[in-house]
């Protein structure tokens, strides 16, 4: 099984290193990137929306080229363990899902992501040996093609200002102040 | 100068394989990392909010533990170039910010932070060795605290159920259905 240019052991390391430690949700993260690339022409570029913060955003900036920085990764929460990649000119691609009909079929994965059991008395061990197994096969595909708000190209935007409250430059397009000033973010001096 | 356990040539390199190319926000990103660490105290852990989606998340991931999957690193978009360093227990930490009043003295590092000049007519070269020349000294410091909101311990919330509608696992604290049949995220099947 191979993690796009690394090895399961590499992709682990790689893993603890950028994430801090090997969650499940990593792991797991690490198939659907796979899993997804296998679906995709060989040519093209491809933004990928990630449908949850936790984990899946992380395995995407490992694995692909596309990051939160570089704008080619989208979050979109929706709280499901999902991730689809799409071709930027005409929104068609896939979509990776953790199945849950498909994970009934390993216990100790089932009460992972379920949550039927408190964290310390889960088998962390057992857990990830049943996601190694298991691998690609938790998961499902969808042919989709994205809402066209993420075909726009995005332009950065017009000119910058100097914002008359806080005095930094900010976007001009966000109205007479930035959007900070505007109350979006608070910070207290001290 | 040295930016992290990097060295400059290092973090150029990071940069471009993390981020896709050496963009000056990364560059400038790397220097506002660093000086985020020189006003901290050596103990504690820290998580970071970026003001701006651009480039500056790829430089606190490349640098700091910190990453948008882990949840150590919030995205707040103000339009600011600026990131945030606190104390996840006191909210109390500093913020670092490009300042423009600083940026004046370097012409092409203003003519590109102020889209003076299509960027066609800008001179890269120029632009990369003023920002490396004047370093720090673009950026201000502030000692902040956050708001409330960004200590919270955010448990990642209850039970998972199965969306009525959709069929994929959701967090039940997300209502009757999943946020992306709420409407949040549509795809069409193809």
């Amino acid at each position: 099984m191979e993690f796009g240019k690394f090895s399961l052991e590499e992709y682990k390391k790689k893993a603890r290193e950028f994430h801090g430690t090997l969650a499940p949700g990593m792991l797991i993260g690490g198939y659907m990137v796979s899993r997804a690339w296998k679906e995709l022409p060989e040519e093209g570029f491809f933004d990928v929306i990630a449908e949850s913060s936790h984990c899946l955003p992380d395995a995407v900036q490992l694995l692909t080229p596309c990051s939160i920085g570089n704008g080619w990764l989208k979050i979109e929460h929706t709280g499901r363990f999902a991730i689809a990649f799409f071709n930027k000119e005409t929104g068609e691609g896939v979509r990776v899902f953790l199945d849950s009909e498909k994970i009934k079929a390993w216990d100790e994965i089932n009460t992972w992501f379920f949550k039927l059991k408190p964290k310390m008395e889960q088998d962390s061990e057992k857990l990830f040996s049943q996601i190694i197994e298991a691998g690609e096969s938790l998961l499902s595909v969808q042919k989709v093609r994205v809402e066209d708000r993420f075909l726009e190209k995005k332009k950065k935007g017009g000119a910058n200002g100097i914002c008359p409250s806080c005095k930094e430059a900010y976007p001009l397009k966000d109205g007479d102040t930035c959007l900070a000033c505007q109350g979006k973010l608070k910070y207290t001096l001290i």
